[in-house]
C-alpha cells in the first residue's frame, strides 16, 4: 500500500490516484495470472490503459469536491466519518469506470487509434495475428475488448468499496461508504450508459436536433465527467444540500462546456495535441451539439451548406474536405455559437463558484480548474 | 418493496429472487425512461433478459450457502448482523452478473438464440430494421448489446449493496456487507471474466488439451455457478471455516459436473428441451471437456476419428454430420468417460454433504438439487 501525502492541491491528484490505481493493479494482477498466464496477460492491458490513460479529470473533480466538502462551515460528517484516502480511493475507481467506457465506446467506434495508441480490441486483434491463431482476428479482438471492459467495470466497483479480487483490502480497513455515496455512484453509471445508448441512437435514427444532441451531452458527460464526481467527493465529506446544489449546478455547466470544446477539438483541435485523427467524430456520423447547431443554422440561412455538411457525415474525409466544413461551420456562425456557449457556461459556473460556503483555496483552484477545461486544447 | 416472506426451501428461491429484481427493475427502470423514453425501452431489454431468465441457478446455490451458514452450529455471526432480505438480495444480484455475461458471451459467440428467444444484440438489430435506421443493423445490435451488457453488469453491483440509481434503496436500510462477502464478490467476478478470456483464447489457439478445458471449466463455471455463490451466502450468515471449505469442495465437485452435463447437451440434448440447437458448441468450435476428452481418446486409438471430430468443428453442421460426431463421441467411450466423471464428481460431492455440520433440511435439500444439477436435461 502507497503511503504517499494525501493532494492538499488539484495538481497533485492525478498523480495520488494513480498510485492508489498502481496499488490495486499489483494486488489484482497477480489473481489474474493465477487463473492463467494470458488471463495475466490480457488483464496488464487493461491495467496499462489504465495506467498511461488520460488526465485523471474525473478523480480531480471527485477530489474537488471532497475538498469543497471538507471545507464547508456546514458540513454533517458522515457516519461513517470518511477519511482522506477512502475519498482519494473513491475518486480513483471513476478511472475504472471510465476505462470501460473508453474500451467499449472504441469496439462501437470502430475507433483505432484512442490517444495516440491502439485501441485495446485492435491490440488483442494484433495479438491475435502476431500469435497466428486461428479464427478472424478483429472479431476477436473485440471478443477480448468487451471482457476487457467488463473486468474494468468490474473492477471499479470493487476499487469504490475498497476490495480487491484477492483476499486483501486495498486500504488496511476500508470503512463502509455512506448510502448516499454508493446512491450517486449508482445513478451515476445508469446515466453515463443511458447516454451512451441515446448517443448512438442519435445517429442512426438521423436525429440532428439540438435539443438531442445537448441531452446526451448531459448524461454521457456532464453528469458523468464534472457533476456526479463532485456529488461524489462532496457526498463523502457530508457536504450540506446547498453545497450540493452549487456543485450540481457548476458541474452542469463546466460538463457541457467539457463537452462542447471536445466537440470543437473533434473538427478543429491538431491532431498532433488530441491524439486522434481530426474529423473524427464527422467520419462516425457522431451527432455533436457543434454539428447539430451548424444543421439548424444551415436549414435555416444556407440550404447547399446543410446538404455539405450532411454529405460529410459518416465517411473518412480528406484534408481538402475537412477544411471546406470547417469553413462551413465557421461561415455559418456555429462555431462563434459553440464558443460564445462555452464562455457563457464557464460564466455562470464561476460565478456560482464565488458564492459558495467553501474555503478560498479550492475556490481559486475549481475556478482555475474550469477556465481550463472550457479552454483547453487537447 | 414486495413484503413476499423468505425463502425457507430451495425451491421457493427463483420465484423469490425475482420478486427481489422485480422490485429492483420498479425503482430503476423510471431512472432510465427519465433519461429518455428509448433508453427506457432499452432498459426494458435488459430488465425483460433477466425476469423471463433460466433456471436462477445461481441465487438457489447462494441462498443454500445461507441456510447452510444459519444452521452452522460454530457460525460466527457477521458484524453487521446480515438479515434473511439482506442474503436474498445478495443472492438475486447475481443474476444481473450472468445477465452481463450472457448478453456479452451471445455476442463473442455470435448466437442467434437464447432459451428459445433472440439474443438480446439480434433483438436490437430486429429493432433496427423495422425502424428503418441508417447504418449496419447487426453492428447496431452489437454495440447496443455492449451497453445492455454493462448495464446488468452496474447493476448487479448495486442490487448486492441494495442500492439503486434512484435516491430509494431497494430495501428500507440495508446493511453494509461484511467485508468478507464484498471480497467473495470481487474475486468471483474476475474469476468468470478471466475463464471466458481463456476460453475464447483456446478456442483461437485450438488448445485442446483436457487440462485447458477442465481450467476454463474451474473459473467460468464451478467457481462462478456453484462454490462462489455458495460461499457468499455462507459467509453472509458467519460460517465458520471448516464448513466454508466443505461448501468450497462441494462447489467445485457440482460446478464441474454442472458443465460437463452443459457439454454432453450440447452434443447429445433435445433443442426442444435445452432451447438451444443442438451441435452449437461445435459450430462455435468450443474448447469444451466432452470434446477434449473425444479428442484426446481418438488421438490415442483413432486417428480417423480425431480427423472427423476436429473437421467437424467451427461450422454449422447438418444432422447427418451431427449424428456422426455423437456417434464418434459414443464409440471413442469419451461420452461414457463423462458420465463417469459426472456420477465420481456427485459422489465425493454427496459424501462431502453428508458429513458437513449443518441442518438435516438444508442437507436433504442440497443433494437433491446436485443429483438433479448433474443429470439434468436442458
Amino acid at each position: 500500500m502507497s503511503t504517499a501525502p494525501l493532494p492538499t492541491s488539484l495538481s497533485e491528484v492525478p498523480a495520488a490516484a494513480g498510485a492508489v490505481l498502481d496499488d490495486f493493479f499489483d494486488i489484482t494482477l497477480p489473481v489474474t495470472r493465477a487463473i492463467s498466464p494470458v488471463v495475466g496477460q490480457a488483464s496488464e492491458v487493461v491495467a496499462d490503459f489504465v495506467r498511461l490513460g488520460g488526465k485523471r479529470v474525473r478523480p480531480t473533480f471527485g477530489y474537488a469536491g471532497w475538498l469543497c466538502g471538507l471545507s464547508s462551515p456546514d458540513r454533517r460528517p458522515p457516519i461513517p466519518e470518511q477519511l482522506g484516502s477512502d475519498a482519494l480511493r473513491v475518486c480513483a475507481a471513476l478511472e475504472l469506470v471510465q476505462a470501460c467506457a473508453l474500451i467499449h465506446d472504441d469496439i462501437i467506434d470502430h475507433s483505432d487509434t484512442r490517444r495516440g495508441r491502439r485501441t485495446v480490441h485492435r491490440l488483442f486483434a494484433a495479438h491475435h495475428r502476431d500469435a497466428g491463431w486461428s479464427g478472424d482476428a478483429d472479431d476477436h479482438g473485440v471478443a477480448a475488448a468487451i471482457l476487457a471492459g467488463d473486468l474494468a467495470l468490474a473492477w471499479a466497483d470493487d476499487l469504490l468499496g475498497g476490495h480487491t479480487p484477492a483476499r486483501r483490502p486495498v486500504t488496511v480497513a476500508p470503512s463502509p461508504l455512506p448510502a448516499e455515496v454508493s446512491a450517486v455512484w449508482s445513478a451515476m453509471r445508469t446515466e453515463v450508459l443511458g447516454g451512451q445508448y441515446l448517443d448512438i441512437v442519435n445517429e442512426v435514427s438521423g436525429d440532428e436536433t439540438v435539443e438531442s444532441a445537448y441531452r446526451v451531452m448531459e448524461f454521457k458527460t456532464a453528469a458523468y465527467t464534472v457533476a456526479r464526481p463532485l456529488e461524489l467527493g462532496a457526498r463523502m465529506a457530508g457536504a450540506p444540500d446547498e453545497l450540493l446544489d452549487d456543485l450540481r449546478s457548476v458541474g452542469h455547466d463546466l460538463g457541457i462546456a467539457f463537452q462542447l470544446r471536445d466537440d470543437m477539438l473533434g473538427v478543429f483541435g491538431d491532431p498532433q495535441v488530441t491524439g486522434k485523427p481530426s474529423g473524427d467524430d464527422l467520419a462516425e456520423g457522431k451527432r455533436t451539439g457543434l454539428l447539430a447547431i451548424g444543421l439548424r443554422r444551415a436549414d435555416e440561412q444556407d440550404p447547399a451548406a446543410a446538404r455539405s455538411l450532411r454529405a460529410a457525415l459518416g465517411h473518412r474525409l480528406g484534408p481538402g474536405e475537412l477544411a471546406r466544413v470547417r469553413e462551413t461551420l465557421v461561415d455559418l456562425g456555429a462555431a462563434a455559437e459553440v464558443e460564445r456557449h462555452v464562455d457563457d457556461l464557464l460564466g455562470t459556473a464561476v460565478v456560482r463558484l464565488e458564492h459558495a460556503a467553501i474555503d478560498e483555496d479550492i475556490r481559486a483552484e475549481l475556478i482555475a480548474m474550469a477556465g481550463r477545461i472550457a479552454h483547453r486544447e487537447a
